[in-house]
């Protein structure tokens, strides 16, 4: 029998212990071993439960008693769980995960302890929820160098723009819908702003490219100035508009890495991710391009993932090295001037100027959409690299450029 | 340093010994141990390559070396590939195999064979080539309950009903056209008879539930009676048609498993898998649903799930037995009555005639295209269970009656 503690009984960690309890048959068949969940940690009580005794607030009842030897962390944010993750790894305890802000933020710490204490430091929910997307990556694709890797990776900010493509509902009103309907948090911020999608994206990167990627390293942009005078437009050029986290390795060694909303073509796969679904795409050298989707989030897939490490860890209690990578004091991180279309649109109080000079410089061939009424012009470039199409739109006579992004 | 052996220097077999010796550095990082390319087994010589002194056309010298730990099976077919892996597993070492029709034939029995001597069977390019599907399945979502898997298994018909949605081309030009690009073989009968993707499903299913399923007791149906009217009917009513395997858990322990073209809803991502990519959808208790995509064939994406195998056999020569299945006397297949919609397409002389049955057998209600010069009418019918369609589509006064599946 190997004894586990949960810490922090929310919606992953209670999902995690209604999995341990439900299917504890089917999970020691596969472990060749009983697990017995024997400590919860939450500041709250949960009188109502069947499993009620097995509360405590007390973490040092967990990082004292020997007979546990995995712990899982759901408690999310970085304090109290970076100090007690520290510490249950330095005394010998496996630490399996769902918080991808304190992996992206301590990943290559937390992993060096835990290959110098030989126990495992896992974290498979924190991207994609219950998506099977770090293991593959590392194990099946192990014979590819990775080169990019990209994604849908937040399903509130996916779920708020499918509500304003599809039913063309502003974006507060989006917003608003997926709160009520629990796919948003009250303050939004981590989502629609990016920072959810931009950790996700620094774990993927720090996998893939064996460097640890900090969340501040990366241009992030959220989708709060996304309109859905932008969705129309994008639609007009067959496009539709996502979040997408992007880490691509460059030539020269270093890495590419942003998180913006962007235009993705409608012939594209990912343009038929919709609702809260996320999906993630690797390009490797030899398998080309593997795509991976699924429920990014919610209770219980994300805690089916912190389930199945838990289960790894129970039949490897020894560390296993291949789910790391190391701590780097050299910046690599770079920005591309990538070759690219850019989506742009531009208002300006004299119409004709704007298209005067619109002409002047992309020619009568590119295909533009005028509204003079609101003197608005919006287009999609050509290819070229990012820096010649930035030089040629920023002659253009407007008040007002909005650039986004091509997939 | 660990040595290998390949049998076979065709398609995928070049393409293990370009990878092994192209990533060499790459793969040596990985497995923290070189790994040698030792013999190559091949009828032909190719004295074009740098490595020809490899070659050897005497299975004997690869079994009786004992330096020998891993074998690539990469010859195709049952015979001998059969009667080789079994003698190399035998012998003490391990096999990596993308052999579909070896493993959905043979699985069982190989398996037990490695178990009992300790080492490994390894065939995760068996299935969608070099798509990570079957140690994730197994692994990542080890904590679900897998109820269903289904989906696009075979890339050559991907590509021909493709053609025919895309292009408006007929069967026999795009099958030409599949041939032209190498997509399809001179003899395609094993791809356009639904072989291919039967023992694809074989493997999944024998995977997910433990139980090896042999081909025979599939209900294989192949693409060759799609035309074009179908595909046309099909669209007319939002759908895709595509070549599905599918296996479902019943409620009862048995599994209804087939291979047949059904019609995919447009609204479902599956529809939009084009062109010769595969992709596979897990259903998990907890999970829900999770999707793999990419490329499903072709020497390197295969080559490097080959390579993958090779990889996790060299840090782990003793056997693991997460990737298996038992064999079994009762049959555990059973045809599920299914509560779904049918395509129904019915040609008759006497036209009013079979309008008037359809209208008196399935009301006024449900949208049918009619083609009263043709004689023709096409309809989807509302959702039941499978028997109660059939025994009303029987009454219909039509003297040609085609039913599809639908997704």
């Amino acid at each position: 029998m190997i004894n586990v503690a949960i810490m922090g009984h929310g919606v992953v960690g209670s999902g995690v212990a209604e999995i341990l309890i439900r299917s504890k048959e089917h999970i020691a068949k596969g472990v060749k071993e009983d697990i017995n969940v024997k400590y919860i940690l939450d500041l709250r009580s949960f009188d109502e439960l069947d499993y009620k005794d097995k509360f405590t607030t007390d973490f040092n009842t967990i990082l004292n008693d020997d007979e546990v030897k995995i712990v899982v962390e759901a408690m999310g944010g970085i304090n109290p769980a970076y100090d007690f993750v520290k510490k249950c790894l330095s005394s010998g305890k496996s630490v399996v995960t769902s918080n991808k802000e304190l992996v992206a933020e301590k990943g290559a710490e937390l992993i060096k302890i835990a290959n110098e204490k030989n126990v495992n430091f896992l974290f498979e929910a924190s991207v994609g929820g219950g998506i099977p997307i770090l293991r593959p990556m590392v194990q099946c694709l192990a014979a590819n160098k990775i080169t990019e890797v990209k994604g849908i990776l937040n399903g509130t900010t996916n779920y708020i723009l499918n509500k304003m493509i599809m039913d063309n509902m502003d974006f507060d009103t989006a917003l608003k819908l997926a709160q009520d309907n629990g796919y948003a948090e009250k303050n939004p911020a981590a989502d629609i702003e990016g920072h959810d999608a931009c950790r996700k994206i620094c774990i993927l990167a720090s996998l893939a490219f064996g460097k640890h990627i900090y969340p501040k390293q990366v241009e992030t942009v959220g989708i709060t100035d996304i309109t859905l005078a932008d969705i129309d437009y994008a639609n007009a050029f067959n496009y539709v508009i996502k979040l997408i986290g992007k880490a691509k390795l460059l030539e020269n060694g270093k890495v590419s890495i942003n998180v913006r909303p962007t235009l993705v073509s409608r012939d594209y796969l990912l343009s038929d991710v919709n609702g809260v679904f996320n999906a993630v795409s690797v390009m490797g050298d030899s398998v080309d391009e593997v795509i991976f989707y699924g429920r990014g989030a919610g209770k219980l897939p994300t805690a089916s993932a912190v389930v199945a490490d838990i289960m790894d860890c129970a039949k490897h209690l020894e560390t296993r090295k291949y789910l790391s990578w190391e701590d780097t004091d050299e910046s690599i991180v770079e920005k591309e001037d990538e070759e690219t279309k850019l989506y742009v649109r531009l208002t300006a109080k004299d119409f004709s100027l704007l298209e005067e000079s619109f002409i002047k410089t992309f020619g009568n061939d590119i295909f533009a959409i005028k509204n003079k009424e609101k003197g608005e012009l919006a287009f999609l470039t050509q290819k070229d690299f990012e820096s010649k199409l930035t030089h040629k739109i920023n002659t253009l006579k407007a008040d007002k450029i909005k650039i986004l992004h091509t997939l």
